[in-house]
């Protein structure tokens, strides 16, 4: 047996419970996994809510990221034996038959990355979705270049810190936005050389201020709707304003003229692009694993819940009020 | 002296009109060409009616491309003599120094380019704008590869007709939009593998019964606003709309689900991309010219009108009947 967190409708985080469940054998290629730490994403809370990309399967799981170890081996797997300390790399669509918000949980052998000695289990359940969908969106699909003035809305999530991260680490100049002043200056110690507070400042001008004539090469947006719009004036010639998610709600008007003046594109993404295709994800992984070795990526770490706190967990989510990743910790039961 | 083609405001055809206008002095790197044949774009019928990138200074001059003989070399260019036979590539914007609708004018000799025995003034006038045109957005933005399903919308235009030819000599299979089925057979006989008359069938459930579950890599779109939503559902995995017009002068919008869900990309594009950058602009050059010679790219000529007879040439344009290039030619004055 086991304990995980699932939900029986869709609703808001008070339909999170937590459930014993049968543990199921590890199948050919799938590895029997003890949890001690998860990572609460922005899409799990969209998952629950309805509002993602896929529907649940009611009663559902929940969870795509987390670390452990390996407890047992099912047939067929290489390379990886009980005892193990592994980070689950979220290469499966959430609602199927793997999920991390669970005590125990089988995972396919191919999704488990072992944790060096340096990287503790908090912090190994906190890489994957964030630093793939940055380094996807910027470098694999957007290929920026050093000196190119890239925009990072709703910086202060984990996606929007590993995205300063990563800008710097490719030479880049990184720009934030966050809505007040709040967050400045804890967005300037993350590494952002530019914050934008966007209901304190005009979006477009300090844009133009900071790139002058040159403009945002790509911009890394969750927001969309009218926010994305006003971006449009401030792009470079080809600029690409990346779409990762929609916190506004709004529709996003495509206004073709000046979009086809500057050629400028709007490109939908997510990190499944990466986890899907071998090579992207192979590349993203050493890109990771480099950045985690020589210090120039560090994920950021905002607060961490128990397991059994995980409603707590989605409201401060749901809060917007984090500054980095938000952790389940599991200790023994 | 010489006779132009000018506006002296925005307006409908009848704003054209014949001016004699005193023909300057080549300066450095500037050439004189006697024009014989214009090319008559989509562009400058929008220029003219102030719907075009950029506004008209006015008066006003037209036009883009052309064909005619060197007359007399300013200071500091090589390689071109009077009595050459040149093309004009149109890598300068309307409104400016340059314009085509004219018996003569002052070119940069850099958008000159000689014409082979085998290609006629016509043919030569109808050459660049529709195939960089086509082969920017396809080729070297597009980035089209062997198989891909291309929707071409608009595919009567010049453009259109270059497209289907550019997407066929790639090994792509290209798929023409048309509105009613009066011109289904002229497509096929210029190219097209398959035909969709927009108003006659069901845009979707066309292209998914033509490309099964792979979906439009590009979709080469003329139109937008909601011709161009539609095509989002039959979009392979990261396929891109790429959008060099507006014909239905509606909004498009960019709706955020479906298009972060398949990594989808809405791009502008126009020629001028192709034409400012001397890379692409070389590379668009010799894979023209290479399809000229292997007969895989010919030119579709329409209708020729009289200089004179401007006016109802861009008539002819705005009642969106051609069938290819619609063409000025210039008789001795």
């Amino acid at each position: 047996m086991t304990q995980n967190i699932v939900f029986d409708r869709i609703g808001g985080p008070d339909v999170l419970r937590l459930a014993d469940m049968p543990l199921p054998e590890p199948g050919p290629g799938e590895v029997t996994v003890d949890l001690l730490a998860v990572g609460v994403n922005r899409s799990d809370v969209a998952f629950r809510s309805g509002k993602y990309l896929v529907q649940p399967k009611l009663p559902c799981g929940l969870g795509v990221e987390g670390a452990g170890i390996v407890n047992t081996v099912g047939p067929r797997v290489n390379g990886l034996a009980p005892g193990d300390r592994v980070s689950i790399l979220p290469a499966f669509m959430p609602g199927g038959r793997y999920a991390t918000y669970a005590r125990s949980g089988v995972f396919p052998a191919d999704c488990l990355i072992g944790l060096p000695d340096s990287v503790d289990n908090l912090t190994g359940s906190a890489i994957w979705v964030s630093y793939l969908t940055a380094w996807g969106a910027l470098v694999e699909i957007g290929g920026i270049q050093p000196g190119d003035f890239v925009l990072i809305s709703a910086a202060s999530s984990s996606v929007g810190l590993s995205a300063i991260q990563i800008v710097n680490a490719v030479g880049a100049i990184p720009i934030a936005t966050t809505r007040t002043g709040a967050k400045v200056s804890a967005l300037e110690g993350a590494g952002a050389v530019h914050v934008i507070a966007t209901e304190e400042q005009d979006v477009e001008t300090s844009i133009r201020a900071i790139t002058g004539d040159k403009g945002l090469t790509l911009a890394f947006d969750a927001i969309a709707g009218r926010f994305a719009e006003r971006l449009v004036p401030c792009m470079a010639e080809e600029g690409t304003i990346v779409f990762y998610g929609g916190l506004s709600d709004e529709p996003t008007l495509f206004d073709r003229r000046p979009i086809i003046r500057k050629g400028i594109s709007f490109t939908g993404f997510t990190v499944w692009q990466i986890l899907r295709r071998p090579d992207r994800r192979e590349r993203g992984q050493r890109f990771v694993e480099a950045g985690l070795a020589n210090g120039t990526l560090n994920p950021v770490i905002d607060r961490v819940f128990r397991f059994q706190d995980v409603e707590d967990a989605h409201r401060y989510m749901e809060s917007n009020t984090q500054f980095g990743k938000i952790l389940l910790e599991i200790s023994a039961a």
